[in-house]
């Protein structure tokens, strides 16, 4: 398969390439930047070298992704938010031999790799060198952990058409206009970020690449410049919609939803306003989506994360179990032979999510299988519950998770971030009123926060364990 | 890989498939319609029968091709025009079992066959089907016969991922909505029509399908029909240019010009009126253009054939001859494993096209390798000289070819199609204003007109066969 940064390149050498908040480069003088990195890099490593990269969302950082990739070296995209003892576990266990860091981002105590600073790398003595010849299509070109909300963060082994599959199913499903600009505020060492940088290549589409998501600055962008694409996680969304402005540049074409469910009306919000809030399902052992609602469905089936992309298929186990087969699909896990017989069966990946699908063959995902809570033989579903009673203005915040119990097995509890006082009496006579009795919460605990994993998702388990020492809801 | 037709019913079984000038079908009724053909040819073929068809371009042939896909036919597109002798050779040569073709396109005198007509297998009795599982990437799902301009036709087998990738590299250049209401007035025996039938599958595109090319009934389409691309060639286009009706509906987007070069006036008459045409170069052994002028560059490169398709790389022979590589390019030709080895290099395809790179890599035919010719050593285009010579008020058409020379080895003599009487010498003198000495013909031929294949494209051979019977212009 043809280099894809080579092929953009000649393809469409002055068009805008990556726009940030201090410069803008066409295809041609990213291929320019990204050569010099290359040349930096050159003594460094070799093709295969597993390459660790440790960077905020910026030029430096992303050039070097791509010259890395043209190198034919393995990525292992990092968490900047990793802290040290997490982030020695991925080197070992990836094999890194070389972490290249933003300066800022120093970490001391890494022992068993060479390390490499931003700054050091800008010194280095440049050395020509050249960028693969072709693309071999299944050979591995990143590296992924995915957080582990229970267990040992597992690497995510990414090939070539991995990324490309998964531009091409977004892109049927999405359209594809060849003045696509898509605006980045996902990190790039998640697969919402990076896959973005993928597209970019195979679209030959304007990446518009901030540092973080801010609010206001993000709305900036989506009024005043030519941004047609978005990235967003609930939360985001959620703050954009506070913001109240509705009208976005006419260029604007799609929120593409991911990183979890949002709640009804902030949906409904979207749709009064004229938002196009495309909602998806897609995890990094998938390269980004694979499930999405297309344009013309998105308006009637809110809360479903749609149908199954062009090149995907999509069955259930006999327990419900969301299983994925396509192009998109990881090889597996790094270095994990057990996992992965378990998770990649006859081709199908177990995705770990319980869903079904309507009579028209649109996905609802219920939660996943892990955090599923069966109580007296009955299935229950954490976020039904949370849906529940986030509608209470009492709740700010709610997480609900399976206890171990004598005579049920195990019953729901819930861990609540209170915005007012409410007594337990209160809560259980409200969720009677619209959930089935064994769904309400058997005890209710006061929490100000939630554990979570570096990249945002709250860890059940580690809640589970503290029990004891929280306030109960009396 | 998913079957294409399941699942695209499955993604949008209520958008508008094909339109007819009788009919309307959405996905989920041409998946219908088709059904209704695998019931009816079940007990006719199993999977792997090497099928003919032979079908003007209309709903039955259009539903009969998936229908063979479907059950994992080799189908076997034929040219309706092709004598009984020439169709006996093509069903022989691709070992078909069984000829499906429309009544009134029937043949006598074929032997060796089964052969049933679209009436006789509306009566078969039906019998319940299932089409193909999955669609395997690299199995051969359909074979078409080259024109052979010179020597006899070759069967080309096109497979699932030839297909797909065409379709993909072409969305990629062209962009790509969810709207796209593509006009067919192609064969649907060639690759030109076939290929949007494919397009339509994947994309999930509307296709308007015509019988044949009339000029003023399509202009009505494109005018009051909600069309956004149709593929013409240079003929077509002309025919629709002096209609002198220059606005289109507001949703169209392209004029996809294939098959050979046009002059640069008509072009430019395009360019002028405000009519977007895509120049494209591709031909049957890589499953339509897989080199294409891009929107933006369309208006400042007339007469290249633009850039080669994103999966796509192009390289040249050292006589300049167009070596092409990707997964749009035929594995071969049907049975013909010497010849096969000649054009297929390492996974290159020796086009038999001449041609060049401009700086900014853009492509430029020259044309046909087998109808250049060399004179004292140099090398001369038929076309150049052709193209020269239109311009002179006195000349219809012109085609110019190679006559054996003793002195020279070969110089080019010209065919002409007279529209006003003209001598020899204003000829002789016309040329050498515009042309080096050694290009300008040696000879004129007063012809009426021209040796065609089945296609339509012109069988120089078969004209310098018949050069002593030929009126000189003197």
């Amino acid at each position: 398969m043809e280099n894809w940064l080579k092929k953009r390149i000649a393809l469409s050498p002055t068009k805008l390439a990556v726009v940030t908040p201090e410069t803008k480069l066409t295809f041609r003088e990213l291929g320019d930047l990204v050569s010099k990195q290359m040349g930096l890099l050159a003594k460094l490593v070799k093709k295969g070298t597993h390459v660790g990269v440790l960077t905020n969302n910026n030029l430096t950082g992303y050039s070097l992704i791509l010259a890395l990739q043209q190198l034919g070296c393995v990525i292992v995209l990092l968490n900047k938010r990793l802290a040290a003892p997490e982030l020695q576990y991925q080197l070992a266990d990836a094999e890194v031999e070389l972490l290249i860091y933003e300066d800022d981002l120093a970490l001391v105590d890494l022992t068993g790799l060479e390390m490499v600073s931003f700054s050091e790398l800008a010194n280095q003595t440049s050395e020509a060198c050249q960028g693969l010849a072709e693309f071999k299509p299944d050979e591995v070109t990143t590296i992924m952990y995915t957080s582990g909300t229970s267990g040992r963060p597992k690497g995510v082994c990414q090939t070539y058409n991995n990324h490309l599959y998964s531009a091409l199913g977004s892109a049927l499903n999405l359209g594809l206009t060849t003045e696509d600009n898509w605006l980045c505020v996902a990190p790039l060492f998640h697969i919402s970020g990076l896959s973005i940088m993928m597209r970019s290549l195979i679209y030959g589409m304007t990446v518009t690449l901030l540092p973080k998501f801010d609010a206001d600055e993000v709305m900036r962008y989506l009024v005043a410049a030519d941004i047609t694409a978005i990235s967003v996680v609930p939360t985001m969304l959620k703050q954009l919609l506070a913001l109240g402005q509705s009208s976005l540049n006419p260029a604007f074409r799609f929120f593409l939803l991911g990183g979890g469910p949002i709640d009804k009306p902030s949906l409904e919000k979207c749709q009064a306003q004229g938002w196009p809030v495309i909602q998806s399902y897609g995890m990094t052992e998938t390269a980004s989506q694979v499930v999405a609602l297309s344009f013309n469905d998105a308006a009637n089936h809110l809360g479903s994360a749609g149908k199954p992309h062009f090149f995907i298929q999509l069955k259930f186990a006999s327990d419900g179990e969301i299983m994925l087969k396509g192009p998109n699909i990881s090889p597996g896990y790094y270095h994990q032979a057990l996992k992965n017989q378990r998770t990649f069966v006859d081709g199908w990946f177990k995705t770990g999510d319980i869903g079904s699908l309507d009579q028209d063959g649109y996905l609802y995902v219920k939660g996943r299988k892990g955090d599923m809570i069966i109580s007296g033989g009955e299935n229950i579903f954490p976020r039904e519950i949370e849906d529940c009673y986030l509608k209470l203005a009492a709740v700010a915040e709610i997480v609900v998770a399976a206890k171990e119990d004598a005579k049920w097995g195990q019953v729901p509890v819930a861990f609540i971030k209170l915005k007012e006082d409410i007594s337990r009496e209160k809560l259980v006579t409200y969720g009677r009123k619209f959930l089935a009795h064994y769904k309400v919460p058997k005890e209710f605990y006061l929490v100000t926060d939630y554990p979570r994993t570096a990249s945002g998702k709250i860890q059940r388990y580690k809640l589970l364990a503290q029990l004891a020492k929280l306030q109960k809801i009396v």
